[in-house]
C-alpha cells in the first residue's frame, strides 16, 4: 500500500498514486502503459470529506480506474501523484 | 452469459461486453456490424450502485442497445469491454 | 397497429414506427414525405418507464408528430424504427 | 374562431393559427406582415397539458403575440399552423 | 402616465414605453439619447403575472432603467413599446 | 459618504460610486488606477432587495472591491456610477 | 503566519498569501516555482462567510494547494495576495 500522504483533498477530490506500467493485478487485469485513451489504474492514497450530503464512495487503499487525462499532477517527494474529483473515477477493481 | 468481471463501476456506470458482429437474438433483432450510427448491442456484465436516490435500471445479464460511440474501452484479458453511464443505454432487449 | 416490439426503451425514451409517406389520417392531416423541416408522423410501439417522478405521457398505439431529425434509427426485421426521448415528440394526433 | 384541431400538443406546447397579414384587432393593434423581427400575432387553437406542476397560462381562443421565428410549421388541410412552447409567447392581447 | 395598453405580457415579461430622448426626471437624472451602452429609461405600462412563486417586483407606472439592447419592439398605434423580461431591468427610479 | 441616490437597484444589484484613482484607505490598501485586471474599489450607494430567500450581504456605505470590468455605467449628475450584481463584488474592506 | 488582512472576502471567496518559491513544508512537500500547471501553495489569510447553507471548509492559517491560474491578484502593501473561490482550492496540507 502506498505511504499515507500528509495532504487532505478538499470536498469531492481524491489523490491517486498511479500504478507503474505493465503491472498485473490479482484479478488478472492488464492495462498496458502504451494504451491510448483507455482507463488508467492507481491506488487511492487520500480522500476528501465529500460534498454536502454526498460522502465519497472510494476509500484509501482502493485500486481504481480513471480517465487517461483526469486530474492534475501533484509531485510529492519524487512521485507524481494525481489529484482529481471522484467523478473522474470510472470503476473500483477487486470488489 | 459473460464471465463476471472483477471490477465495480462507480455510481451510474455500467460495464458492457459488446456482442459479436451479425449475431441474431431470440427476438430476431439483427444489428449488423457494419451499420453506421445505429445502436450497438451488448450484455451488461457489471453495474454501479447508482447515484444518490437513483438506483440503476439495468442489471447484470441484460442485453442492451447503446449508442455507437458511447463509453470508453476497458480491455480485460483480451476482451474490449465498454464502460459507460447508464444514460448512454437506449433500450433493453427481450423484456 | 404495429407489431409489438421485443425491446424496452430506457427511462424517457420511446420507439416509433414512422408512417409511410403520403398517408392520410382519419382526422385528415397530410404530412407529405417531401416536406422539409416539418414534423413527421409515426406510431408509438414501445415506451420506457419514464424518469424519476415523471411517467411518460404517450402510450403504445399513439400516433404522434416528432421533429424531422429526432431520434436514431433502430432497424428491426427490415423496418427502420426510431428511438427518441419523449421530449422530441411535439404532439399526439386524434385526441 | 379557428376550427378545433384534431391534434394535442405535448406538455408545454401550443398550436397557433397565425393571423393573416395587416389585420386590425378590436384594440387597434396593427402588426404589418412586412415587419422585421417584431412579434407576430395568432390565435391559440390547441394547448398541451403543461409540465409537471406548471399548467399553461394561455388557452384556446387567446390571441397572442410570439417571436417571428418561434415554433415549427404544422401544415393541416392547407393551413400552416405553428407549434411552439408557451415560453415562446410574449403576450396575450385583449385582456 | 402612459395610456394603459390592451396587452398582457406573459409570465415575467413587462411592456415599457421608452422615454423620449434628453428628458429630465424629478430626481435630476439625465440619460442622453446618444449615450452608448448605458441604461435606458422608460415607464412600465403592463406587467405579467410573474413566474411560479415569483411575483414581479415592478408595477405599472414605475420609471425604470434597462439595458440598451434589452427586449424586442412592440409597435402599437405608432409607438414603439418594448417587451422584455423583468430580469432585463436594472433599477427603479424615484423610490 | 456618497450622496444617497434616488435610484433603487432591482433584486441582487447594487450601485457603486467608484473611488478616485490613487486613494489610500484607512487600512492602507492602495489600488492604483493604472492596475490591469486587478480589483477596483468603490462605495456602495444603493442596494436591491435581494433575490428570493437571498438577502444581500453588502449594505450602503460599505467600501468594496469588484472586478475591473464588472457592471455597467450609470451616469447621474456628472458622476459615472456603476450598477452590478452583488456576485461581481469580491470583498468588503475594513471589516 | 501571515498578517491579518483588513479585507473580508464575500461569500465563498478566500484570500491567499502565495508561498515563496522553493519552500519546503514540514511534511516535506516541494512544489518548485518553475513547475508548469501544477498546484501552487499558499496560506489562507481571510475567508468569506460561505454561501447559503454552505459554510467554508478552509480557515485562516490553513496551508492550501490551488490551481496555478486560480483567482485574481489583490495587491496590498507590496504583497500580491490572491482572492479566489474555495472551489479553486484542491487540498489542505498537513491535516
Amino acid at each position: 500500500m502506498a505511504k499515507k500522504l500528509n495532504v487532505t483533498p478538499l470536498h469531492d477530490r481524491v489523490i491517486i498514486k498511479p500504478a507503474a506500467a505493465e503491472e498485473k493485478t490479482a484479478g488478472g487485469i492488464i492495462i498496458p502503459d502504451t494504451a491510448k485513451e483507455k482507463p488508467q489504474r492507481g491506488e487511492i492514497v487520500a480522500v476528501g470529506a465529500g460534498k454536502k450530503d454526498e460522502p465519497l464512495t472510494v476509500k484509501v487503499g482502493d485500486i481504481v480506474l480513471y480517465g487517461k487525462y483526469a486530474g492534475t499532477e501533484l509531485p510529492v517527494e519524487g512521485i507524481d501523484y494525481l489529484i482529481m474529483r471522484e467523478s473522474d473515477i470510472v470503476a473500483i477493481l477487486g470488489k
